[in-house]
């Protein structure tokens, strides 16, 4: 009875920590929030919020239901080659959305954060710290914040074109077609000449 | 107070004829609706439908309170040199978000289709028909519907970034510096090397 009982106080913990999270992300934005005001509204130490969370990040992406935390994630992808970065990212990014497990979650997300001006923003800011300032650090051109978002573009555009609005031939178009394809743009953002 | 009645009348009669579009739109998709159909449903003469609308690509634009009926504003942007397409297509698309007159509708329009599945595949189809067949009809090279899809993902993906999710500094950019920078990709889609 009383493991029963404390693995369903973690459970409700757990799950109250998440309902502060999402209210204080909703008011206050994804800068906005720290692991300690959300501790002290929730009533819990802050340690607790560490233990069961990697950080903001993967509370956030608890929050939104993503599958993947990209604090996490990211570095596995951008560990590598720089002048492979660009197909590594594309695949992993396409892996996403095509597998049956994480695809139908991804496209919840993105609907859901851009239903509204204020969840667009709220996932704008969460994108540029946790993902586009992660992708920057490992460039070593100029302008990397520029090159970063430029290669989200392509990415979030083939999201949307293939798996929220579904366009053929796009949407029926290989994966290895996608790559070979769209590859050379995101590596030209990356490591490419930009225009000044 | 009779012409008082026959103004009002007619704008009951266009606002009936969208009235009904929406429904059939939704229940039927793009490719699924005739305009003598609607012009069944509504209880009117076809000619009416013509007389209001150009055409069915007119009529959607209406419903979904999009700012330009694509069939009547792409073959401007379309007519002239092939190999400076992808910069004409770009500053097009990009003035419609840049207008504060045409902007905030944009903006509504693509939340409001992204919002829903449905939503989505209505808008994918009406963009596939009215769209990517017109824009892939200009093309003369191998597989000009894919070319036109991913030209598309970019363009897309360009608004989502820079104006739905707002991710600096893609939205701080000046125009000038969103053009140089992506007009090769869309041009490369266009009339580029496409690997088979």
């Amino acid at each position: 009875m009383a493991r029963t009982g404390r693995r369903r106080g973690n459970v409700d913990t757990k799950r109250q920590i998440v309902d502060v999270a999402r209210a204080q992300f909703a008011e206050l934005g994804y800068d906005g929030v720290s692991l300690r005001g959300i501790a002290r509204a929730a009533g819990v130490d802050p340690a607790l919020v560490h233990h069961y969370f990697d950080g903001k990040s993967g509370l956030f992406a608890d929050v939104m239901q993503l599958p993947v935390d990209p604090a996490l994630a990211l570095p596995i992808v951008l560990d590598g080659e720089l002048d492979q970065l660009g197909e590594r990212l594309l695949r992993f990014f396409i892996g996403l959305w095509e597998s049956p497990e994480t695809g139908p979650r991804m496209r919840a997300a993105l609907r859901t954060a851009l239903s509204s001006e204020e969840s667009s923003r709220r996932l704008g800011d969460f994108v540029a710290r946790e993902i586009m300032t992660r992708l920057a650090a490992r460039l070593d051109s100029d302008r990397p914040q520029l090159r970063a978002t430029l290669t989200g573009s392509q990415l979030i555009g083939l999201a949307v074109g293939r798996y929220l609005v579904q366009v053929d031939p796009l949407t029926q178009a290989s994966v290895e077609e996608l790559v070979t394809a769209t590859a050379p743009t995101l590596q030209r953002y990356l490591t490419g000449p930009l225009p000044s």
